[in-house]
């Protein structure tokens, strides 16, 4: 999740006064009906040192009624050490109607459990399991919890440190372990981001926040607390009514406001991220196909003869090419040892199961490679944006999905996932073509225009995706789809490249 | 859990027949009704190996329309192994409104990783969390998951082990690793422990079973398992019901229904186990006093001296002596170390927070002692029984009470937890003195004579409180308080004995 943060955002002066303005007023509205509603709101500040978390809560406490807050500082006192370790996160929860806020939030120790040379996992599980614990047992007695993660690069944090030292006045500032985690700036990254993966739940979600650009970030916390304030507001009032009328009122509800209070242009979009202008040539397209379709049959035998089970996963706009792609992909394949699971709508013996319940059937065994068109992510994209699940539901399935690819992986099992991304333009164009060329025809669909119309609720449904499911253990990659060519040599070149790092081929 | 089952109990034929006949049609009706629903249930049988596993499964499946259910075998095959471990659990999971009963569960694992000399624990804390996360996600779904764990003693495994290897045709059935687990009967019996306590949770119960006598298993697991569907159809038909009516119905019915199928005299109760007539002279009082105090004042300096936390919570039934008892416990104390908390109803402040906030501020700093009269089991007992949380609520606290005291254990904090245990002919002479005796007269009040009232709702609920957390890291003390002076003596010795195991003194 981190990584896939573009960290050179920012915001003109002008914009983010506008904003601001706007924000405050809303956030002391939404304060107040926190207040009358009697919902406890507790909100967390972690993140890189000189990130800003200081300054980040100034401003946003700046919006709200002081009456309304207080604000603790996480790190413990010598007289907090002598107590047990969540002693003082209880002790300072808030009480209904009230706002803490945290400097620093209580997931320092499961940090600090991995950023070692030799990482402490049984911390690192106890020190997750007790935050969780922490987060449900408060979220089931219906307090908010708000995270927030301020995320800045490597260079901009030894900027800042710099800058800190220069000036005698604020050279005490840095310290030595500041100094170390900039020196080993990696290691702490991949430790926050495993904590931060295993601590995003549908009670308490993080907010990963790009903080190079303050105001930015500025805009982009009040937007998301003042997001987080409402629908906390909105599941309270929906729990002390019907039940019957729950679940339609929430899904409908959440689609309209979710995001009411961020502006369109700060949704951190991976997809926009991708540069779709990438193509390949049909020489070098020919040389690279044969190159690392002769990659692919060696891999085959490879991961074979070492027992790995290796799963890819296809996910990507209609008309995207996946259907070629795949052929490249299996081609040079043994087809004993692979399987292709086109996935569709599930069939009455599907549907009398969980969800995840037919995607299990499709596991490799190992030594085997299993292939799927369309996958488990159906529950986040298109039972999302068309209503076939319950926002419950769909905003349940991300930890859901997470914990089953870890299992998949930690029994050995190698995921590799895919978007095959094109623009909308391009789309026309390959549907347009479609209809006219007659042996293409059978490809096209009333459905498939359908969901063209529903083009801007599924790319904010798959840039969530991404966001969220894009993990340790299973990242995504996001194809550059436009030019077909250099779609399937990207999706080759990364099967070989990851499948390398396990095998020896 | 496990060392509280009396595994004594046994059932004539007479009665197992007559309740064996009644159970089988109820679960007959409770069949259709769930298949009628679209309920999926999975059930698991789990214990010792020659707990009797597979006759009681047969004896299951002889109450069941045979369309309605699969068994399956939960050790992997050849080709199972080939997968990833939670494949073969999730291609078997029940389709909507039909029964799935695997022999063997899905703990396994779990419970090998602390069944060896050097225990994985970093290997038990990942199993027990993708437990919690299949079972999560499927009663998510709507699927009522059942898990029985047979228990039997060391010698009572042996004699079965013994018994089958002197029959040639059931020789084969003992296995190597069969006799090493009577051998390390005390090993296993803890790793099982600790991934029962791990795994129970209010999604996915475990009910334990004592498995020495097979009529009395036999009935036991029928009713267990004809009050789970009643209690799975019911929250299923609730929760597509009017929210607002929720609350009320389901802990209204939650209260009659609950137990409805299991015949009140195998309900095990912890209490009834209690021997109320034990007494101590008085001579033999003051003598056991003196030495026992006299450690207590020792241990206050040990503890002091090597910075540990102890906390001592006293529960009991009203006029159980919990006030006499403690004046004798801090009698010997230094002043300066230690704190005792009376516990009433919330008041208004505390009110405005989660229930277990108040408990927190009471956590002893290192090298101090808090004494709790009353504590937070006020969760499970009068605010349950008088209807002052839901039946939602209650049930969660379970887990939650058990959560917040491995965190304090984890800590360093010692638990101390004893519930002080009269009769109900004992309460009834100690109200009648205190409402006679002038200066006892204040110790007496309306609300006691209310409350005794609902005495046997009360032992129902502090029965399962004494069972459901009374775990490895805060096991709870009965004392039999009948005679005070035992009680006392009691108290002392235990808090002593606890203490020494973890001090030099």
């Amino acid at each position: 999740m981190l990584q896939d943060l573009d960290l050179s955002v920012s915001l003109d002066k002008e914009t983010y006064k506008d904003r601001l303005d706007d924000l405050t007023i809303r956030i002391g509205q939404l304060q107040r009906q926190a207040r009358d509603a009697g919902m406890p709101v507790l909100v967390a500040f972690e993140g890189w040192e000189a990130s800003g978390k200081g300054t980040q809560i100034n401003q946003l406490l700046q919006t709200l009624d002081p009456r309304g807050y207080t604000v603790h500082v996480a790190a413990p006192s010598e007289e907090d050490k002598r107590f047990p370790y969540w002693r003082r996160f209880w002790n300072r929860t808030p009480a209904a109607g009230r706002i803490t806020v945290f400097d620093r939030g209580w997931c320092l120790e499961a940090i600090d459990s991995l950023y070692r040379e030799n990482p402490d996992m049984d911390g690192f599980e106890r020190a997750c399991r007790e935050i969780n614990a922490f987060e449900r047992q408060l979220a089931d007695d219906g307090t908010l919890v708000v995270k927030f993660f301020l995320h800045i690069g490597r260079k901009e944090q030894k900027k800042r440190f710099d800058a800190l030292e220069e000036n005698d006045n604020t050279a005490w500032k840095v310290s030595k372990p500041d100094r170390k985690q900039n020196r080993q700036y990696k290691l702490w990254r991949d430790a926050a981001q495993s904590v931060l993966e295993r601590t995003d739940t549908e009670f308490a979600r993080w907010h990963l926040v790009e903080a190079e650009d303050r105001r930015y970030a500025t805009i982009k916390i009040l937007g998301l607390f003042a997001d987080a304030l409402q629908t906390g507001l909105r599941k309270r009032s929906v729990s002390t009514q019907h039940a019957a009328t729950r679940k339609t009122e929430t899904s409908g509800k959440g689609r309209k406001t979710a995001h009411a209070h961020l502006p369109e242009d700060m949704r951190a979009s991976i997809l926009d991220k991708a540069d779709l202008s990438l193509t390949l040539s049909k020489e070098a397209y020919a040389d690279a196909l044969s190159h690392w379709q002769q990659r692919i049959c060696d891999l085959g035998n490879a991961l074979y003869r070492e027992r790995i089970p290796l799963m890819i996963l296809y996910e990507g706009w209609d008309a995207a090419g996946k259907g070629g792609n795949i052929r490249r992909l299996t081609a040079p394949m043994d087809p004993r040892g692979y399987d292709v699971h086109p996935v569709s709508a599930p069939n009455e013996v599907e549907r009398a199961h969980h969800y995840l319940w037919r995607f299990w059937q499709t596991v490799p065994k190992s030594g085997h490679v299993s292939i799927l068109d369309r996958t488990w992510y159906g529950r986040v994209m298109v039972e999302r944006v068309e209503g076939f699940c319950t926002e419950e539901e769909w905003r349940r399935a991300y930890r859901e999905i997470n914990e089953m690819e870890e299992e998949l992986t930690q029994s050995g099992v190698v995921l590799v996932k895919f978007w095959l991304h094109i623009d909308k333009d391009e789309q026309l164009r390959r549907f347009e073509e479609r209809q006219t060329v007659a042996w293409k025809n059978w490809k096209i669909t009333d459905e498939d225009w359908r969901n063209r119309e529903k083009w801007d609720q599924y790319k904010v449904a798959v840039d969530e995706m991404l966001f969220r499911t894009s993990t340790t253990h299973a990242p995504w990659t996001v194809v550059e789809a436009n030019d077909k060519r250099y779609a399937r040599i990207k999706v080759l070149r990364t099967i070989v490249e990851t499948m390398s790092q396990r095998l020896s081929f």
